[in-house]
């Protein structure tokens, strides 16, 4: 299934002792319905605070109902800031996790100004003059096979900080020109790997960073050399491709 | 000044007995800064529940502070979900309500299977097919000088129910195709006016009355013929205009 939602008020994707996550809500809304407990994999976890509106998940259903009865039944024991917006039938062998080729995360500044109230939630706050240019050329340097170490936060446990963005682009929203938008598409990211691009490219477009920053810290495996970790209210995971990249597709930008 | 505010947590923008408005909060940051009780005018009140990203307000105050000063200042005392936007000096004959010539309201639906929870705040959910050209048509009958005593709510104080609508519209978001978002451009609008021009352009999008419909209610006065009063959360005041109409742009669609 596919699952959007606001991670405004939750603790993350991950079930935690400290906090309401996602996946409790939906094993808990599947215990309600089924007086089963199932556990609901996804495609990786998001962090605290951080949004959805493709984030993929699965789970083992011992239980005759339809696709579309079951969307409704699930939707219909969950608060208003979580929706399953899809839901397929699948391979008993699939994992929404392990199969995953390709993610899309987007992270959204308000460059207003004041910044508008109805963004306050989904954007971060960047309200100087900024270079969209020289943050997409930045953006650029990071495409292709890298070791992604030096944009990792500490506490990691990922078995390898080898990473392949296949594209990334910046841009301005089509209907409010205030918000901008960062967009990568890769085969995985390291924990907070996409906030640490996004604070480090709000740097380059205020010229506090040159555009080979990001070069530089590959090369030299140094997280201090790059930007602040950028807010969580800004990052939302867009969607979860389970297609083979082709090399033409990897290849590009 | 230029106000934008969430109003998913207040009574709407005039001082009220029973909840706290956003007059209230702009008057109460003006006390807390200034030690002075000030009025703040605003072009219009808006309903519990309803948004802004352009209303204008205007207060005396007996002051010397530069507008970048006052801006910051205000700000600092409001919370994350109200912000000026930009102030300035004007004539202390300046009412922003009876000089206001246009105001536009935008009423956002999102027509998306399962709405997005991250538009439930600020679009009403609207799951099916919509014909907008259908919409489209309907809403052009209301412009022009009118008598729109059926598409106000009961217990209004309007002096006349005779209003001018200059322009409509219906458009699907360029950014993201499931918001459908209405725009009516009007020298004033009476209560809940838009509200009702939007539940029912729902009703039309959807077939579930003619076209006509608008025509008819504006030729019988009859209310009851119309669609419902649609959900606060999706009605946004976009902008109020001072301007001078001209006839040229009065007559244009």
């Amino acid at each position: 299934m596919t699952v959007a939602y606001d991670g405004t008020n939750y603790a993350g994707w991950q079930r935690q002792n400290n906090g309401l996550s996602i996946q409790q809500l939906l094993e808990d809304s599947l215990f309600e319905l089924f007086g089963e407990r199932v556990t609901v994999d996804a495609s990786g976890r998001t962090d605290a605070g951080v949004h959805a509106v493709g984030q993929v998940a699965a789970m083992t259903l011992d239980y005759e109902i339809s696709e579309e009865r079951l969307i409704l039944a699930i939707n219909s024991k969950l608060p208003a800031d979580v929706r399953v917006r899809t839901l397929h039938r699948c391979a008993e062998s699939f994992h929404p996790q392990f199969q995953a080729k390709q993610k899309t995360y987007r992270y959204t500044y308000d460059n207003a100004p004041f910044p508008l109230p109805q963004h306050r939630l989904y954007a971060a706050p960047l309200h100087e003059t900024l270079d969209l240019d020289a943050m997409r050329r930045a953006l650029k340097t990071l495409e292709g096979e890298h070791d992604f170490a030096a944009l990792c936060a500490v506490g990691s446990s990922a078995k390898t900080t080898v990473r392949t963005i296949y594209r990334t682009d910046v841009f301005r929203d089509a209907s409010d020109e205030n918000l901008v938008h960062l967009v990568v598409t890769g085969n995985g990211f390291l924990y907070n790997m996409v906030r640490i691009i996004a604070g480090t490219a709000a740097d380059i477009g205020r010229h506090r960073l040159p555009e080979d920053i990001f070069t530089q810290a590959i090369a030299t495996g140094d997280r201090t050399i790059l930007g602040m970790t950028a807010p969580a209210c800004g990052l939302c995971l867009m969607n979860v491709s389970y297609e083979e990249i082709t090399e033409t597709e990897g290849d590009q930008s």
